[in-house]
């Protein structure tokens, strides 16, 4: 029975827990919910998700809401179906788990804080034909712009966000994270993924003198 | 040699790690960081902690910073110091560890996001002399109470905010969660203490009309 992901294509979040999967070959189906007619409002849906947002899952029975929490269960569960893993095993490296702890926190904290919001202005709220409050972008903006800063100091020491300095691999190229050339590559810089490419596609934020998130944007590898 | 613990005593994220540690009886040394003098914004403070926040460890020459990640990493390393573990074993039991996941970031987006912002406005900007931000208490505690609304709904169906509600262990007594008691007790649920408290002490929230939110206020208990 293939796992059923339960979201919107246009969430970040449902593109995440998608790109987990993917990554780890677990095979889904997207089963799409009609935010717009308030699906996800309904009693029915609470009762999985009492949050009332996407995405959650259904693996046969057990049900999770949570994008981070699903990619957490999904590296755990499947986690021989990839070469390199994109969750450093807790009790056989604590420090390298730890910091990517510390990286997953930082992600949730300094960056979908404020992207959650943008696009909440300026996706969400234009579906219901509200206007985008300019001022939240714009705040969120600035918080976004203060985060680029301390990632580009953070990647001047190491290749990815939960990276470890001593085996920096520079070069490498991007295709897939599962053929195992990436070794401190992350469930973190998956996170990122969804909204790195939207933001600076859109040239909201730019990479300009920060030359560590310029290469760590992989648009440009 | 005792853990470092850099912080501020003001600081929720400080206690966390405090009480984090004391529940697996770890000795630990606290650091003042003098915030109001900006050490913190220090060359050398961001060395440490590139966000220039409150707290980090250093724990024998391993810096760690976000207090999510430390407790994590707390409750790794010194798993065997507790009778009943407050972080699930990821490998052992999958989607119990799943769970917990969920119940952490719900935690981290339903929670936190909105505390952290009543206390930069009613206790950080007063120490730098500042007005609080009316508008932005108001809407943070417009969240908080849609966030208890729904955690009302989780803890009719479940003793603790990541607990399984196959195992609940009604009118268990509020002492330490080291002793075993309490089973289905995490570190999501120590995340959550020191703000309860603050809020329902300071009536910012109510729980009146929760019935299972006010059982879960320890203050009660």
């Amino acid at each position: 029975m293939v796992v059923k992901l339960f979201g919107a294509s246009f969430s970040g979040h449902t593109l995440r827990v998608a790109m987990v999967m993917q990554e780890y070959n677990v095979p889904f189906e997207l089963i799409k919910v009609d935010m717009v007619q308030g699906e996800h409002q309904s009693d029915a849906y609470l009762n999985n998700h009492p949050f009332g947002q996407v995405p959650y899952i259904d693996d046969d029975g057990f049900i999770l809401y949570e994008s981070r929490a699903i990619s957490w269960y999904i590296a755990t569960k499947y986690r021989d179906n990839i070469k390199a893993p994109l969750l450093p095993d807790m009790y056989k490296d604590t420090k390298k788990y730890a910091i990517f702890e510390q990286a997953a926190s930082v992600n949730e904290c300094h960056w979908e804080r404020y992207t959650t919001k943008m696009v909440r202005q300026l996706l969400i709220e234009p579906m219901f034909d509200n206007e985008p409050d300019e001022r939240v972008v714009e705040e969120s903006l600035q918080c976004l712009n203060n985060t680029f800063d301390v990632y580009d100091r953070i990647l001047s020491r190491q290749k990815y966000l939960a990276g470890d300095v001593s085996t920096i691999k520079v070069g490498a190229e991007i295709d897939s994270v599962a053929n195992g050339a990436f070794q401190d590559f992350t469930l973190v810089d998956i996170f990122h993924l969804h909204t790195f490419h939207v933001f600076s596609s859109k040239a909201l934020i730019s990479t300009e003198g920060r030359p560590n998130v310029e290469r760590y944007d992989f648009s440009s590898a």
